[in-house]
C-alpha cells in the first residue's frame, strides 16, 4: 500500500491517503462512504502507530474502493494535492554514510568496517512537491538519493534475520547535504540538518508491497539529467544489518526513520574543477523503484 | 524557578513541581487549593509551550505558597520524590563539542574554530535518580559534566546579542560517552545515544534565575571523588554565541536543548594507562552552581 499525508486545500490540515492507479482514496472520507472503521487516525503517524490491525482496514477500505463503478468524492487526482512529508513526526531521522561502495570510493573514504551513523532533526523535514531554500550559509548544496526505512514495531538487540520484521514500509528521501557546513567540523551535522533537508515521499509504501529492500534501483536526475543511478544492492551494509545493528545500540521506536546512505554520483564526487552544486530554480528527483519520485525545486 | 517533573507514586504519571526551600510545590493540587489558574499543562514541556504567561500563573502560585502558614497536601518533601527528566520530549537534543579548552587540549584536539554540533535522540533522555544501564557494546562510558539550555522561543537566524532571549532555562546535563563506540567511525553518534545516555536535571531552572549562564561553577564527581572541577567561563564559544551559531543554519523550537560542552577531567583525558571507566554501581554526580546536582547510578 503507498500511504500519503496530503494537506487539505480548505484549511491546510493533513490528511491521509492512499495512492492507488484510480486516484488518492482519502481514508476518512471513503471510511464513511463505505461505513468501514478506520481507526488509524488522520496520517501515517497514526498508521504507523496501528500497525497490523490499521493495515487490515486500508486494505479492506481499499478493496471497498475497488468495488466502486463510480468514485465518490473519496477518490482524488493525485496531481492536484500538496503533500505534506510521508512520516511527519520521527522520533529519530538517522542517517549511514558512505554505505555505497563506489560512493565510499569517489570521495576518498575507505570502505567502512561499521555503519557511519550521523543524523538530522525534524526541522530538516520537506514533502514531495515542497520548495527548499538553499541556505544562505552555504554554497555548496549537493543532492544524495537515498531508500528510507521506516520503522514499525520497537527494536532492541534484533537479530539481523528478524530485523525486517520491525520495518513498516520505505520511502525516497534525499539527504540534502551543505558540504561546506558538512565539513567545516569533523561532525557533519550542521551540513545535514538546514531547515528543509530532509524531504522524505512521495509515498510511504508498506513494506509488505516492497519485497526485498536490498535490490531496488535507485537514481537522482537534476533538471532531468542523470546524475546518480545505481542500486541498493550496492549497499554496504544492507538494510536488515543496518536496523540490527542500530538496535544493538539505542532502541528504535516506531515511526524512526533511518536513511540508508546514497549511491555515487554526488556533487561532491566530481573532480574540484566539475563540481556545479544545486543552485536557485534546479529540480531534484529521486526515483527509487516501486517507491515513486520525489521531486523538489530549490529556491 | 526550579521546575521539575516527577511521577505519580499512584500511576507513574508525570506530575508538574516547583522546586522550592520548604518543599516542592505540586502545580496542579496547589492550583487548586488556591484556586488560582494553572495552565501550564501537566509538566516542564507545559510550561516552555506557555511562555511568559505560563511562568507569571506559576509565580502567583509561588506567592500564595509562601503566605500559608499550613501547607496542604500540595506541598511535597523533595527527597521522596522519583523524577521524570526535567524536558519530556525535546524536539532537537543538540551537543557542543570540544567547548572547553582545557578539554579540547585533553583530548589532544586544537582549538576549533566553529562550534562542533553533533546530536543525541530521545531514547538517550534520563532523570536525575535514574540508574542508567551500561551498554553491553562498550566498555568505555565516561561522564561528562555539562551545562544544558532550553529554548523557550523559536531563533531562527538570530544574532548574538539577542540570543539569550530565547532561553526558557538551563539545567544539568551529564553526555554520557561510550568512548568506544565514539571513535568507531569519525561521527560520534553511535556512542552518544546509548539508551539512558543523556540524564537531564533535576530541575529546569527559568533563565531569569540564572542570570549570566556564561559565568557559573560546573563540576563531576563519581563516587564522591571529584573529577571535573571548572566554569563555564572557560566555554570557548559562550551560550549566546551557540544558540545564535545553530539559529543561522537551522530553526531552534521551543523546548530544543543544547548541551555546550563539557570541561576537562572526563576519562578519556586521562593517559591511556590510567583510564578508568565507568562501572556498575559507581554513581556520578554533576553541578552547577544554581542548578543542582544530577545524581545516577550505573547497573
Amino acid at each position: 500500500m503507498k500511504l500519503l499525508n496530503y494537506r487539505s486545500p480548505a484549511d491546510d490540515a493533513v490528511r491521509l491517503g492512499i495512492s492507488t492507479e484510480a486516484g488518492v482514496i482519502d481514508v476518512a472520507a471513503a471510511a464513511a462512504a463505505a461505513n468501514l472503521q478506520a481507526t488509524v487516525g488522520a496520517d501515517t503517524d497514526g498508521c504507523i502507530a496501528a500497525g497490523s490491525r490499521g493495515l487490515a482496514e486500508l486494505t479492506a477500505l481499499c478493496e471497498w474502493a475497488s468495488r466502486q463503478g463510480e468514485p465518490g468524492s473519496w477518490l482524488l487526482p493525485e496531481a492536484g494535492l500538496r503533500l505534506a512529508p510521508c512520516v511527519l513526526r520521527p522520533g529519530k531521522l538517522l542517517c549511514v554514510g558512505l554505505n555505497y561502495r563506489k560512493h565510499a570510493e569517489e570521495t576518498g573514504a575507505s570502505i567502512p568496517a561499521y555503519p557511519v551513523l550521523f543524523s538530522k532533526f525534524g526541522n530538516a523535514l520537506a514533502a514531495h512537491g515542497d520548495e527548499i531554500a538553499l541556505p544562505a550559509a552555504s554554497r555548496e548544496v549537493d543532492y544524495e538519493a537515498e531508500l528510507a526505512i521506516v520503522i514499525g514495531r520497537a527494536a532492541r538487540d534484533v537479530p539481523v534475520a528478524e530485523a525486517l520484521d520491525h520495518v513498516y514500509g520505505y520511502c525516497c528521501a534525499n539527504d540534502l547535504s551543505a558540504r561546506d557546513l558538512q565539513l567545516r567540523t569533523s561532525q557533519w551535522l550542521l551540513g545535514k540538518s538546514c531547515d528543509g533537508f530532509a524531504p522524505l515521499g512521495p509515498w510511504l509504501v508498506t513494506a509488505d508491497e516492497v519485497g526485498d529492500p536490498n535490490r531496488l534501483a535507485i537514481g537522482c536526475t537534476v533538471n532531468g539529467v542523470a546524475r546518480q543511478r545505481s542500486d541498493t544492492s550496492d549497499m554496504i551494509f544492507r538494510c536488515d544489518e543496518i536496523v540490527s545493528y542500530v538496535s544493538r545500540h539505542m532502541t528504535l521506536l516506531p515511526g524512526d526513520v533511518i536513511l540508508t546512505g546514497t549511491p555515487e554520483g554526488v556533487v561532491l564526487g566530481y573532480p574540484e574543477s566539475e563540481r556545479v552544486y544545486l543552485r536557485r530554480g534546479d529540480i531534484a528527483e529521486v526515483e527509487i523503484a516501486g517507491l515513486g519520485r520525489l521531486r523538489n525545486r530549490f529556491v
